[in-house]
């Protein structure tokens, strides 16, 4: 066995910045290995990526062809299998009086032990909950630091699927879902360090705060801990954005704050965070710690949506629907937003930079919220300040998704100690809207129920650490409405722009919208002699365009094909599904504002997606590939816009065609009235309709206008346009597609009746 | 001011049986007196019965009329703004080595402070959280214990309702409500007495048991709580009924019983209890202290409805009703029963054989289970003993009714003191089915939702308290059917037959049918000359005839004169109201049970009354008189019957009539098939239908037969029955009455297409 030769020191900043004493954080470089056994030694060593994944190591080393491609994610399923061993070595560092050597995970993923010159220090289940073990007294000249990983937890060797994640608080996604592969990430996957630290030392910092009925004052209360803090003195300051100080507490824990700027959503004001600094001081009165980080002062509540209350069908009644309208700083806003899911199958690779481009395209596409969907992982810090930064919110799940999580003792104190772990980091983040138990949890396949002991413990956790945010059990609940995830239902035939017109939920948690990935995308995944026709059975089914969920999904060449005719083509295909992607999430989201007030919130499934699908219900293919949904659904979200209401998609020649008008606004403000006008164009003939004088929009409220009627003319096309043109604000302006057939008498005959 | 002259010391054994050392207990003389002010010295005083109620003193004293007769209870009203001070005093007793003199009270109504000779020792909000004083430190020999009684709480001064209350755990119903006149007890409330106590002394004790899978064996953790137990001797033994020891422990607090008898409710088996005793021993094993308890192995949880998981609606969907199913020991039994109040205006004068007969009688009726409804008290222990005993589940809720109750701090704080008091104390019953939050709190009148957090806090005492027991936050749930109340809904004019029939809820939680008290009663509430015609305005108001609730309840004169025409007696009008009364809840019980196994349970609103009414939809008449409901009920929830199923009351000649025939059975064993018939009989007139040969009849599985159908002849009758006979089971027989209109030419007209 090789001994480590190198030991490598870095100096950095950490995440936070400490202005006095810099915190020294020593980056180590690690080696890895594996082996069938705990007890049987790893047969060598590789160099190890940390933080980040075994297998992205062994890839590396033995030189897998990329799982991305083809069906290759296929040849790294032993690997969930296996006993990962990471080592290292340091010497004693050199440490002054009273200085300690700790050793620092903010992450190991999943069950591990820790050993210090083959003794073990420490033995964990649950990847949320950082390590942070004190050296010192053990240190000899020379250490040996391994950390053993065992293989993914699994409550059962079969069936081979998500099942097997109910009895961990593991995210279920990575045991394959219907855009995942199976692949289990496992290992160290996030920083990882020695740092030197003085005697007394403040592990954990929060400002907590109420605010007063009418938001006009901070009732604060300074929360520290960490070792030996036992009467030492300490200094906090609050400075706002151009760093004039604005509040400063020497030593005492309660204060009160007036008229503290808030924080919104981006859409709803400036997203003002202060910056607060504690200082811990010695006897002497000398900073021996200075930390400092970004805060936020909101209160977000959910309340009853508008009219929900009313919903009375007459006795025997039950009860009325949950709140599901979100209130921050008083004022009910209407959230937009999508489905986050983790950026990458091994979150240990996931960057802040990462995190900044996709948040920073949520926010363009005039997002105010995210659903951090429970299949997935807890995000790092970085997601959250960024978020922060961007006035984003976030809709924060527990790692439980479509498993029935298990009543038994052990269970449920790994969650326990996994949701103190993440209730405690994320609840100091402004962004943070609700907490939520997982995804799904009351529906059939999930087969949880409200009896369920993990969801009421995790509202019981929430309520005792974080009291002033709210939380539900699952999504959906009562109210909530919760697919489909195709252009037309796959038994009833029945279109999305009917279905969104009968349906009234308080809510639309998730609703999909399969399109297949561009064609320069496909490039990458499918091998060449694959790629047409598209076919079940080897990558296009990999990457799950077959068999994904029911039906033909997430292809669905049957469905787009029924519109357009049989594509003669991979690009004429994908153009058509893209298109359809793009009318049937205009048709959801607009329509979801429409029914605003009693609806409060309209987020798809899903935003991005962490490896390149073939077809996929998400708006931006790996790794940050927009697809034309991506900018459809972005227009269908600005804070204005005119929008039309349709009832179908394909509309023949002849045929009485119709669209109400509205006006939509989620601005905070009022605007003056205007003029819009609705045109229909196909190829190069353009039909004018009518115009419609809308009034002056009050701050937040749509406004419904005329229904435009007119005979379908004869086109040579098979396809045309709704334009909707507003005067003097080309920024309001929206276009519709739909499918036309022109001459066709079979056609008409069949149509249904209109409803005019 | 008069001193108190006599002491009366009187030795009784406590409710807990001690059986080597009895620990005296003391019951003192108290006197009451009241003041406009917390200072003002009462100017009188007056004989205070313990427990009692302060309204009680004062009207023996001061002579005042029945608060039941007429509308006296008005004279009542200013009682509720007072301040009351109780006074005894005793002189100090002998006390050996170590003893300890304590003051118990197991409740006092509902903010008080208590001063021992002129120094407050206790300031206490809550009446359910019993007080446990040692005095023995400030004894002089002659002592004066005081307790200062604040008045009602009041959130505000007006309006004077129910919303009073909701800053309060006081129960809500005596602030008023559709049944009870307002009238709002306090004082003490239940059993209060000095005590000499060991100094050391078990003060709480628990035999804390989960029942493995197949129920074969019960883990065993004892938990004992006192005063200087650390480290003393114990001995526990467990007695089957026949007296034999057969689990014994010295001093281990962890042990293993095998093969317990289960504990079941009296239709299911053997309600099977064991006697627990603690025997705590001194350091030279000595018994210091010796206390008896029955306890009871059983497991309960509410699971999904059958069915349940299967209703899709489409998409977008919501989430699937919460499981409202009741299993006990592993079988799923439909619960029968209804929904208790109070028995008493004056929870204080509750005794043990009050309970006794009411729940007697429950038992007699086949009920199982009583919802205790969140607008009253948690009951006295004798009750819980007598429900074990009985073998009758309870459903308890916190005293949380019809209003939204605060989120603040001090109201939590409360709730948390209170809750932790009632589920320590409740959760030692085998009879104890599950926890709610509270009555219809998720609905529009009261303002409560998932968010409140009242409600979180609830779910999380009852999880860190009594892990094994069911929650549900308030009744009704989603899926959970609540009213109607009334025999014909007072806007659609729908009846109950057809309204159940279209109804598909997985449980019936409250279902109320009205009707006027029997005329024996009313002569005792009601003067003589208001007694007939009823009138609104006075007595019969007072009484909840009119002006209740929505509409003329609970009279209904007019609905009851629509199916029978104008009433020329009260004889008249309360034998057509109760006929009423009774076909519609037999209509509904067998209904609930014919849905069976969707539906899992029928409890109908209400069982009883605390104070005589006018009319209403209570089984039994104050205090103990019996409705022909009562009997009616008792029917419809015979564990088998025959039964049959209508569509409505009023038939007329020449009409098709037609029934449903079905055998019902909630049996826990199988039993042999035979033979229904069904006949009309009119006055003395019978037709006979047909005979239908039911199977052989499953274990808990009704059974559909056929449809039996007539054209009603001529008859000279204004009603009609419908007789089935079980050949040879006589015990199985039904009969019901409908209303009957002979030559109605008019009528007939308006009779809508009949469902053949």
């Amino acid at each position: 066995m090789k001994r480590l030769s190198t030991f490598i020191i870095l100096f950095l900043f950490a995440i936070s910045c400490f202005a006095d004493i810099s915190i020294r954080q020593t980056f180590l470089k690690w080696e890895l290995g594996y082996a069938k056994t705990a007890s049987e030694l790893p047969s060598k060593w590789i160099p190890a990526l940390v933080p980040g994944a075994v297998q992205l190591d062994i890839a590396k080393a033995e030189k897998y062809e990329p799982y991305y491609y083809a069906e290759h994610w296929k040849d790294y399923s032993w690997m969930e299998d296996q006993f990962y061993t990471y080592r290292t070595s340091f010497p004693k560092p050199e440490l002054n009086s009273g200085e300690r050597l700790v050793f620092v995970s903010k992450g190991i993923d999943y069950q591990f032990q820790i050993f210090l010159n083959g003794k073990e220090i420490l033995s964990q289940e649950g990847m949320f909950t950082p390590v942070s073990l004190d050296l010192t007294d053990q240190l000899k000249p020379e250490n040996e630091l391994k950390i053993l990983v065992f293989p993914a937890p699994k409550i059962y060797a079969t069936p081979i699927d998500r099942s097997q994640a109910s009895h961990s608080v593991k995210p279920a996604v990575s045991y394959g879902w219907d855009w995942h592969p199976r692949l289990i990430p496992l290992g160290i996957w996030d920083e990882t360090y020695l740092e030197k630290r003085p005697a007394s030392f403040i592990e954990d910092f929060h400002v907590n705060y109420t605010l007063n009925q009418d938001l006009s004052k901070a009732e604060i209360k300074l929360e520290l801990s960490g070792q030996n803090l036992n009467g030492l003195p300490f200094i906090w300051t609050l400075k706002d954005e151009n760093g004039n100080e604005v509040l400063k507490s020497e030593g005492k824990t309660e204060l009160s704050f007036a008229n503290p700027q808030l924080w919104w959503t981006h859409d709803q004001g400036k997203s003002y965070r202060y910056t607060s600094t504690i200082q811990l001081l010695d006897a002497s009165g000398k900073i021996i710690q200075t930390s400092e980080s970004k805060i936020g002062f909101r209160r977000i509540r959910l309340v009853m949506n508008q009219g929900a209350w009313e919903n009375f069908n007459g006795f025997p009644q039950t009860r009325s629907v949950p709140p599901a309208q979100l209130e921050i700083n008083g004022r009910k806003i209407f959230c937009k937003g999508t489905n986050w899911v983790n950026p990458e199958i091994f979150p240990g690779i996931i960057s802040r930079e990462r995190y900044n481009d996709l948040l920073s395209l949520a926010k363009e596409a005039n997002f105010n919220i995210l659903r951090v969907w429970g299949g997935g992982i807890v995000n790092k810090e970085s997601f959250f300040e960024l978020c922060d930064e961007k006035g984003i919110l976030v809709w924060q799940e527990f790692p439980l998704a479509c498993n029935n999580y298990s009543d038994d003792a052990h269970y449920l104190s790994i969650l326990k100690q996994e949701s103190t772990s993440i209730i405690n980091r994320v609840k100091k983040h402004p962004s943070l809207a609700f907490w939520c138990g997982g995804n799904e949890l009351f529906n059939a396949w999930s087969g949880m129920t409200d009896q369920s002991l993990a969801l009421r413990l995790l509202n019981s956790q929430c309520l005792e650490l974080d009291p002033k945010t709210p939380f539900i059990p699952t999504s959906p609940l009562m109210g909530m409405g919760h697919g489909n995830y195709v252009f037309r239902d796959l038994e009833t035939k029945e279109e999305v722009f009917s279905n969104m017109a009968r349906a009234h939920f308080t809510t639309y948690t998730e609703f999909g919208m399969p399109s297949p990935a561009s064609v320069e995308v496909l490039k990458t995944i499918i091998p060449k002699e694959e790629l047409w026709p598209p076919k079940p059975g080897a990558s296009w089914e990999s990457h799950h365009a077959y068999k994904a969920w029911v039906g033909n999904t997430w292809l669905c060449q049957d469905i787009i094909e029924d519109y357009f005719g049989v594509s003669t083509s991979l690009e004429e295909l994908v153009a058509n599904g893209q298109l359809m992607q793009c009318e049937g999430y205009k048709c959801i989201y607009e329509e979801a504002r429409r029914q605003k007030p009693y609806c409060s919130m309209a987020t798809n499934w899903c935003y991005q997606e962490p490896w390149p699908t073939a077809a996929n219900n998400s708006l931006i293919s790996y790794p940050t590939i927009l697809k034309p949904a991506y900018y459809a659904v972005k227009n269908a979200c600005r804070p204005i816009l005119a929008s039309a209401k349709f009832s179908k998609f394909k509309w023949t020649e002849g045929e009485t065609f119709f669209a109400d008008l509205w006006m939509l606004s989620d601005l905070p403000t009022d605007i003056p009235g205007g003029k819009v006008k609705i045109k229909l164009v196909a190829g190069t003939s353009e039909l004018a309709l009518l115009s419609w004088d809308y009034n002056p929009m009050k701050a937040n409220v749509n406004q419904a206008g005329p229904t435009s009627r007119c005979k379908l003319p004869a086109w040579s096309t098979d396809r045309f346009k709704v334009v909707l043109e507003v005067e003097g604000h080309p920024e309001y302006n929206s276009e519709y597609t739909f499918a036309y057939q022109p001459h066709s008498v079979e056609r008409k005959r069949t149509t249904p009746a209109m409803n005019q």
